[in-house]
């Protein structure tokens, strides 16, 4: 093996000396970069997220109020079907690892067994079948695997 | 100024060289690592926010539709309290840009102020009152700065 001379080598390895403080210089300061701005990002996201709360629940209430609460079962069924649509978009496995999607989507699908409701939009009433047809994790018999020799 | 020899020169070039590069890929590599992190925590979070909506959604209209639609207005106004909680905590007028919290809780303030209501439990009852007491931004008279000459 031939041997680099001197001159060579020291620029090479100030170089990958370099290289590698530079790797680590630039990951630690994206880092702390991304860090506080993900946190500022969720506490935005929990700002507008109570503000449409807000705004919801008040109207909600105000329908009540002023004699009109007849009107708020059908809006709440839409709400139902926004809700089971961001779920069935969003569901993984992994992603529901305790189970809560499982569970709510099993409740709903209950519910909508024993009051049948379908939006007036058939692209809506479509994607909600969809959803509550949805296959999850927990849902799945737990007995099964144990009958099973898989 | 003495001219540094080019055997010293040489590697502090490529020492700066290796730092400048090391700096960036380390940086690109760590965005590269949170971006896609930071796209699936705001999914898990979608994902938790629907199951829990599904959840309540069911919830009430199953109230509505087994004849206890007189339970709901109680259990909107414990969600409103939480909304306005969430959104005190929370505010800022610079994550409210677009004015839409100030405009959320100047209508829940109008509402609680034609139907008064107080949680039962003494420090929400007390929150509450203060994040209705929230001074924000577009909620202060427009007018106001035309007319002071500060």
């Amino acid at each position: 093996m031939r041997i680099l001379s001197k001159s060579v080598l020291i620029p090479i390895l100030a170089l990958l000396v370099g290289l590698g403080g530079g790797f680590v210089l630039g990951g630690y300061g994206e880092a702390k970069k991304t860090e506080p701005e993900s946190n500022e990002i969720f506490e935005e996201l929990v700002l507008s997220h109570s503000a449409l709360s807000t705004t919801e629940f008040t109207q909600y209430l105000k329908l009540v109020r002023q004699g009109h609460a007849d009107r708020l079962p059908f809006l709440l069924e839409i709400r139902l079907d926004s809700s089971l649509l961001d779920l069935a978009r969003t569901y993984t496995p992994e992603r529901d690892s305790q189970g809560i999607a499982a569970r709510a989507l099993a409740m709903a699908r209950d519910y909508r067994a024993a009051y049948p409701h379908q939006s007036d939009t058939p692209w809506v009433a479509k994607e909600v079948q969809a959803a509550l047809a949805l296959k999850t994790q927990p849902a799945e018999s737990p007995a099964k695997s144990s009958t099973t020799s898989e």
